[in-house]
Parts: structure tokens; sequence; C-alpha cells
């Protein structure tokens, strides 16, 4: 029989998860962590519910984990830090397997291994609901924070990749007869980019060196967020957070070439703006400096608008196949308001 | 008719809660905090669950809210770190009332006030049960960290204060018949023990002043922890540890005076050594030290006992009135092992 988390007890589990944290730092009050000098902490958390955020069903344990410790990640990476640790809080009921808790556990360690991150500490404890509470810690230098409210007129808006591979890869999953419109790699693409998520550490390292190399006139802070919630909502909250408009270039966001094959126009660009979870960058700097950004980060990189005074954010087609339209917060593409 | 968190949606609420944050560090992916250079990040994090953790029924949401920053700022006391701030992720069902939520939160930023700290950060989600995850980080002297693994053989065992009061709050609570044995003063006492208890971050000042004036051959870093889950739980666990024993004596342990009026002898031990959450400090560090340290904070805090070689945690009475008893963690009191 399955062995179950009220068959072990809650010290039982922890002493099973104790494998994924580093043993010198667990085991008593609080962890101790050594941070570089003169960077500032930078903390992020989120709480995750089965059934909300998560499914048993239709989510795999590992990807589950890989996804909550990637979200969290991302929002570091969208604030300009790099990781130190998380802790995990896991509320579970006594019914759920082991083999659940440690195949969620390998996933979020898989995702934090790649950068180079550790889970420092947690709490596990019963609850009617599994509960996952991930805070998440990292430094930056304070002179690199990158923020909501920094954006600038004249900014070019700068993706730091594709948007729309997450939504896509899940309703493939929730109708499997889409399928039929894909290769094997295509649909693997978009499976794994809902999955398997990659938060956008990597762009920091280009985006400072680039910043340090180009001596830009009027230089100021890199203003930004990340596409956890769609495109549209990273441009309309980073325009909201600066007191600024934009326009966005309909043909100059990157689709995903799959798209083509089973998607309208339409649909592909309300994947794109709305779908979620790509967890993208979308950052705001002057147009020399993004032209160097995009041209080094590739794949799918691309500016896709500009920041203008006023406070809309317009989406415009060059090929004057769609109309303007003005992008807002609290609906969704499908209420345009024209 | 009450206004319930579903009535104003996770956004709603959220711009509620925002006037217990401070408006320059939310608001963002993440929140910044700066740090003080030569420190240590101190991270500690627990999940509470309404009728596992708290309950709606006995315990006020202010309450609720103060004793949850409390054991969290505990965790840091018993490290030897001082707050920087909390992150609290809160899940909440739709038919909590909105007045509830501003409540809880009410009582733990009064809990965080009185140490200067803050909440930084949060996430407010949709769950089945209300639930409440909070990270505390503090930073820390890296050469003044208390761990529980420093006990050293001839170590005085220090409490900062008396314990079972927090438990005897509770069971008047449970049995208001019980009240008719105390004045009112009394009574108050044993609630707010309970209610509202007082991690003891006050004590790191005393016990570093008096590390640093008083010059002690052959010192070593303090061992400790707090007492959330008992005193007997923090002498076994600093034990296991440090991998010594330790001999107590039961006429040295501090004994709260309203407990003869209601509680046999027998009852009072049990009270003090596994009520629990009395959240004071237990520290074994040098006799010299440890005399001045008890003479300093008054009020209760006492040295209970001695750090011996061996395995073993002993009761002895030196009355004789009780043979000598041995201490377990799996096993509450009412089953030692004789």
């Amino acid at each position: 029989m399955t062995q179950q988390v009220r068959d072990i007890g809650e010290q039982g589990l922890l002493e099973r998860l104790q494998r994924f944290c580093p043993p010198e730092i667990i085991g008593d009050d609080a962890a101790v962590l050594v941070t570089a000098p003169e960077q500032s902490l930078v903390v992020t958390t989120d709480l995750l519910i089965d059934g909300v955020h998560f499914s048993h069903v239709t989510t795999s344990p590992e990807d589950a984990g890989w996804r909550a410790a990637a979200a969290n990640l991302s929002d570091l990476a969208a604030m300009g830090a790099f990781p130190i640790g998380i802790t995990v809080g896991l509320g579970l009921p006594g019914d759920v397997s082991v083999n659940w808790v440690e195949r969620l556990y390998q996933g979020m360690t898989e995702c934090l291994q790649k950068y180079n991150t550790l889970i420092v500490g947690g709490d596990v404890v019963r609850s009617p609901v599994t509960t996952l509470a991930i805070t998440a810690f990292g430094q930056a230098d304070p002179h690199r924070i990158i923020r909501r409210s920094a954006a600038v007129v004249g900014d070019a808006i700068v993706v730091t990749g594709v948007h729309g591979n997450s939504h896509a890869g899940l309703q493939l999953l929730l109708h499997p007869e889409l399928r039929q419109n894909l290769n094997d790699a295509e649909y693997n693409t978009l499976i794994k980019a809902h999955q398997r998520p990659q938060p956008r550490l990597d762009v920091l390292p280009i985006l400072w060196e680039i910043v340090e190399t180009l001596h830009v006139t009027s230089l100021h802070p890199v203003a930004g967020m990340d596409s956890s919630d769609g495109l549209a909502d990273a441009i309309l909250q980073i325009c909201r957070a600066s007191g600024v408009g934009a326009v966005l270039e309909h043909r100059q966001i990157p689709f995903p070439k799959t798209f083509d094959s089973w998607l309208t126009e339409e649909q592909a660009l309300e994947y794109a703006l709305y779908g979620g979870e790509d967890f993208e960058l979308v950052l705001c700097l002057p147009k020399e400096l993004a032209d160097v950004l995009v041209q080094h980060l590739g794949q799918g990189a691309a500016i896709v608008g500009t920041i203008t005074v006023g406070s809309k954010v317009l989406l415009h087609d060059k090929h004057q196949k769609f109309p303007d339209r003005v992008l807002s917060l609290s609906q969704g593409f499908q209420h345009f308001s024209q």
C-alpha cells in the first residue's frame, strides 16, 4: 500500500525531506545565511493552494514544485536580484502520499539547482488542503534594482522571449485533440513551456554588461517586471506604477511559430497578451540599449512598443487589419474597449 | 450585512491591507530591504492552519495575528537575531469577513511595532481553509548566533522567565469554571500570557552586554532555543543537537505563584515543562555568565539545571518528594519513564 503522510507523521516527513536541504543550514530555530556586503535584500512570497493554483489531477508533483519555485525566482529576476534561497511551508492532508511530497520537493530542487539556490528552511503541518507557501530571498546591487515605477516616456518596451507558449501548453493538456495540429517537437515545446517555465535570471548579467559598456546619454534605472500574469498585465502594471502610457505594435509582438497551424490571428494575440505564466521579463529602457539587449538575447526577444505620455496602453496594428485598441487591467482581451 | 472577502475580491482586499505595510516597500514584484553590513541573514517560516493552529472560535483575530507574529519573532530571538521584517501569505475562503482579516493584520502589526519591525510583503489568495504563512527574517552578528548545538558540559541552563502561564491561560479559556480560584489580576495575567505572548528579543542586548563586560575564561558560543514547544522540549532538543545530557532541579524551575491555588504540584510541573507557547528563551552558558544574566533579567529568570555528559535529561527533586525521572521528546509528562 502507498505510504501516506499520516503513516509517518510530521516529524517523520521532515526527516525524509531533509535530503533536499543543506544539513548545515537546517535543524535550528531559523536558517542563517551569508549575504554579500553592499547588496540589498530582496524578498518575495507566494501561497499556492491545491485546486486553486495547481491540481493534483493535471499537474505532476515534480512540475508543481518546479513551477512554484520558478514563479518565485522569476519575481526576484524581475527586481534585478539573484536568489540566495527559499523557505517552503507545506500544509498536507493526512492521506497525501509520501511519494507525492518527495516528488514535489524533487521538482522544486531541480529548478533551484539550475539557478544555484537552495531550500534553506521550512515548516510541515497538517491541513485539510494541500498548501505550499514559498518565500524566496535574493540580493541585488541597490543601484540596479528593477522597479515597475521607473519607466520613462520614450523608453522602448522589451520582452525577453515569446509569449503565449505556456497557455498553449495548458490548452493542449486540457484538450488532447488539439495535438493533431502539431508535430511531436512542436507539441513538446509548448507542453514544456507550461510545465517547466524558466525564470529569466540569465538576462540580468547580459543586461548589466550592456548598461556598463554602452555609455548611454540620459540613462535612468531600468524599469520592468515579469510576465507571470500575462504580457498585457505586465505592461499595464508598469504604466500605472510609472504614470505613463504605451503604444504596442501588434506586428512586433513575437508569437510562437507553431501557433499558425491551430490558432486564428486573434487567438494567438490573446494567448500572447493574456495567457500568462511565460515568466519572461518585460523591461523598459532607452532605445539604444534595448536594441543591443534584444540582439544579445535572441530567441524571441523583441521591442514590442514604446512608453508614451498619458496613461493608456494602446495596441496598434501597422497592417491595419485590427483597429487600435486600449488594453485594460480589469478586462480581459475578450472585453476590449474599442 | 457584514462585508465578506468575496465581496471585494483579492485585489480589493490587498488594497485594504496596504495600510498595514510601508508604502515604499510594497507594490512591486518583491520587497527591497537594506541590511546592515557584516550581519548574517536569519530566516524562519511558519504555516498556520485554521482549526489546527488557531481557531476562529476561541481566538480573536487580533490575538491570532499577535501570536503568529510573536512565534516567528521568538524564533529569531532564539537565534540571536533582530527582526527586519516579515512576509504574510494569507489564504481565505470567500465567506471570511473583511473585518476579521483587518483585525488579524491589526494584531500582527501591534506585535511587530512593539519590536520595531514591519510587514514588508505578502500574498492573498483564495483557499478552502484560512491559512496564514509567515516568514520572518532578521539579522545577527555572525559571531553571536545562538545555536542549539553549542551546549557544553558544565553549562548552566537558564530560562528567561516562568513557564506554564500560556497553557494555564488556555485552560482558563477552555474551562471558565476554573476562574473561581483566581482573583482578576491573576486571571488576566494568565489569559494575557496565552493571548499576547512576548518574544524575548529584549534579552539579547542584555546578554551581549554581559558577555562583553565579563571576561569569562573558556567562553564558547551561547547555546539555546525558544520554549515555544515547551521547556522540556527545548532542553531535550538542545541536548540532542549538542550531544550532551542535563540535570534539571525541580525546585529551581520557576512556577507562576498563581498555580498554588488551583493546581497540584504535579500539574504545575506538567504545565511548566510541557505546556508550551511561553516563548521564553532557554540558554546554556557558563555559570558565572548565567548568574549575572539571571540577576539582570529578574522576573522569573532562573538557572534550572546543568549540562552533563551523556544524553539523558534527568529531572531531580532535592526535596526527594518525587523520584528522579528521565524526560523524553516523544513522550509527554504523563508517560514518564521512571
